[in-house]
């Protein structure tokens, strides 16, 4: 055995394991009895334990030494597992350990705070995450920018400087976008009741056309939506509102962007570092094109306002230009998660240059919820109404996930990118869309970004697949100004 | 810290670790995907040899010498952690590996050759297993019995001889208790449809009354059904036959038996090595005294009766004394988890008797199907017809099982003993089941058994039980004496 196979033997057990753990995850959040609740933390952290020994494995960093790549999947491996161990190896023990205690007592804070619109309760928990994941950013980036060193957990090469360049160009286009929609009529919301057992089957009906292999998943009831696992057994969970079909149905096309897109990753790849999406930043861009570029579409909610009728009987939207324009409602609103297509990304800028001060110190923990509302007015045109529905709505923070919101956007515009190379390539699209028939775009997607897996690093993943264009938010843009112009007669 | 503190985090560790390797089994036989199979087997694996390696470890070993027992508990701790420890280590690593890996093939060739009825395919499996087991259990008996030393996997502390003793007093009486049984007139059985949700409203109702607490399990569907995990999260599955509601209400009050023994050890044991049942066959007296002394009684089934045709509507049965003989029906076939209290020991007795000679060398793979038809013609006065239903009837040997086989026996020979104690202290037990209340009978086996875990041997832990007598198989075959002659008027 060389010491890339040894690499490879040892990378594989730890993939394995991880596996295990997501499993774990799932578990809780789906079928977990409520009693089992203390005894699954012990079990989670005696298997996040070993994880943490085999990341952190001096004999692992010797093959990664020692090892020579064969070929460009190897190489591949190297760079991956490489990043990955000297992250590990540069946070100490204490740390890492001292991180996992308080974000989980924080996490049980915040949701008590939240229900209780008591900032006041979570400040001393912020204040402690906050120091320790700097304390972290700054162990990583030894002598650079802590806050960049805790975006490459989530999207490997990005920068804040680049990506808040990004974000400066974006928003006055979306804050004066955003002003002519709600300055222009708001068009009938579909309204009824629709018995959950009717939402599921379609929201079924729905994965299998985008692609979702059954085979190789499954779909529970979750209070929160979210994707699991890689490979052979990748699972999603969506939630039903009996009032509003359209959030099971668009979680669920949401999930399924990003269950389709570690499903369809090459079996070569599997238990490797490669056999998972390379970064937030595109799984973020799967989940996004398969929710907004193809499922809000006009082409698709057209076939999807006939099987709507067909599952529920008749709505009381009585054309398909009216029903799209329903799917597409731009309307006020606080909560990130329910937001819409143009204001999603002033949600994102908004906690990237707040949490960016955070770590960097220029803005107090304390100072946080007036530096929260004053962004909120300026961006939105009205106030906050109470911490639930601002600087308490988003658990990431008290998780200890800073450096992960910009993922969001970047998948937007990664998701715009692809979208514009997608129809240049499939001048038929609509037509096939407009009969339900999701095959070409999701064909499309699994051969140009899906396969490929952790392949390239993630700016190279969407440039290749866009046949050379390096992304940026221009196609996003443009995509995001002729569609509300139609429905809205801008 | 002590090195007996020491000792309890490393086996605390190790526990949870095995918790987390047995709810993937129950993942892999209820929800998982099945084109996640290979997947899984490598997820396994890799969870399998870290807890090998923990098992092992020779820190754990050092512990081990320097750890003292500060009270009855650590001293408890220190005597089974001890034996693992011993028992794990004199299995060369390349002989367990071999194992794992030949049984797993063997458990396929024996699911085909069953299907095809085909005993020469599954010969040379058989073989291997039984030279790998014979192999293993001469490495952990050191110069004693192999076949004594596999038995101390499943129940600690017997031995051939003993049971082989036990064995040859009560096969006698059991053969000639089925003839008699078989002689007489054949009470009729229950017919008729019984929908599956009625079926499963009824096994969850079973299930509480009988103690099966759901606030720290569940109950679903499965091939076969089992139990699973310890302490806070004990999962059962159970299965449903539209045509014979037996199968499904009395599969859930066996697994159901086997819960609450791991659902009432005292939390003060979880995650250590008395935090399970201390054996196999105490395990299964828990199983069988639920399905059988108390589910299968007169008293029980009279208020079944209503309950069924309460769920049902009218069967065609039509007293309580005609119900509980149709509970209790004997009658001829082949199949051991289809046999009736009378005829499951003696199916436990020639399979004890053949793999005891399988791995003694005394009988050769080869003749093992002659054996087992002589043998059976013998004890059932009936022939086998074919191999499906005869040698390649169960899982076990395929698995490695050699040695476990007595230990359901030895569960019926306990619950004998139990029942004995039980109905001393519970005078008025009949009455208050024949109200469906199991409390009385379900509390005295949680206080007398149960929550003792592994705190004592398993020899011990019935004695205890039941006042200071040790256990014999005395009071079973009184049990069944009575009650048969009751129902067939013998």
């Amino acid at each position: 055995m060389s010491a890339y196979d040894d690499l490879r033997a040892h990378l594989r057990q730890t993939a394995a394991l991880g596996e295990v753990a997501g499993r774990l995850g799932w578990d809780q959040q789906t079928v977990m009895p409520r009693g089992a609740n203390e005894q699954r933390a012990e079990e989670m952290a005696a298997i996040e334990d070993l994880l943490h020994a085999r990341r952190t494995d001096p004999r692992l960093g010797a093959l990664l030494d020692a090892a020579d790549a064969p070929d460009e999947t190897g190489a591949a491996i190297l760079r991956e597992a490489q990043r990955d161990y000297l992250r590990n190896i540069r946070v100490p023990a204490r740390l890492a350990s001292e991180l996992a205690r308080v974000t989980a007592l924080a996490q049980t804070a915040w949701e008590d705070a939240r229900a209780a619109d008591d900032v006041a309760a979570f400040l001393p928990w912020l204040e402690q995450v906050v120091t320790l994941r700097r304390e972290e950013g700054q162990a990583i980036a030894q002598g650079g920018d802590a806050y960049d060193a805790l975006m490459q957990d989530y999207e490997p090469g990005s920068s804040a400087a680049q990506v808040g360049a990004i974000f400066d160009r974006m928003r006055p286009r979306l804050v004066d976008l955003r002003d002519r929609i709600l300055g222009a009529p708001t068009p009938p919301a579909l309204q009824g009741h629709f018995p959950q057992e009717a939402q599921l089957r379609l929201a079924n009906d729905l994965a299998r056309r985008f692609g979702y292999d059954f085979n190789r998943g499954r779909i529970d009831l979750a209070v929160h939506p979210f994707s699991s696992g890689s490979g052979a057994d990748v699972r999603i969970t969506t939630r039903v509102v009996e009032s509003d079909p359209f959030n099971c149905l668009y979680s669920t096309l949401h999930e399924v962007g990003h269950a389709t897109y570690e499903q369809n990753i090459s079996p070569d790849y599997a238990l490797t570092p490669l056999g998972h999406g390379v970064s937030m930043g595109v799984h973020e861009s799967q989940s996004r094109i398969y929710e907004n570029q193809l499922g809000r579409s006009r082409a698709f909610t057209g076939w999807l306002f006939g099987a709507m009728q067909a599952e529920f009987g008749a709505v009381n939207i009585d054309s398909a230009d009216a029903f799209h324009a329903a799917v597409n409602r731009v309307h006020k609103g606080y909560i990130r998660t329910e937001s819409d297509e143009v204001q999603y990304n002033l949600h994102i800028m908004l906690r990237f240059d707040l949490e960016r001060a955070l770590i960097a110190g220029t803005l107090a923990p304390a100072d946080l919820e007036e530096a929260w509302n004053t962004r909120f007015a300026a961006d939105f045109g009205y106030k906050v109404d109470r911490p639930s529905n601002g600087v308490l709505q988003d658990v990431h923070w008290s998780v200890g996930l800073f450096g992960y919101f910009p993922t969001y956007a970047l998948g937007n515009i990664y998701a715009g990118c692809l979208h514009q190379a997608l129809r240049a390539d499939i001048p038929d699209l609509d037509a096939r869309l407009s009969e339900g028939d999701l095959a070409p775009a999701t064909d499309w997607l699994a051969d140009r970004v899906q396969r490929h897996g952790g392949l390239r690093p993630s700016v190279a993943t969407i440039t290749h697949a866009c046949g050379g264009a390096r992304p940026d938010e221009a196609p996003l843009l443009a995509y995001l100004d002729t569609k509300f112009a139609n429905i809205y007669g801008l």
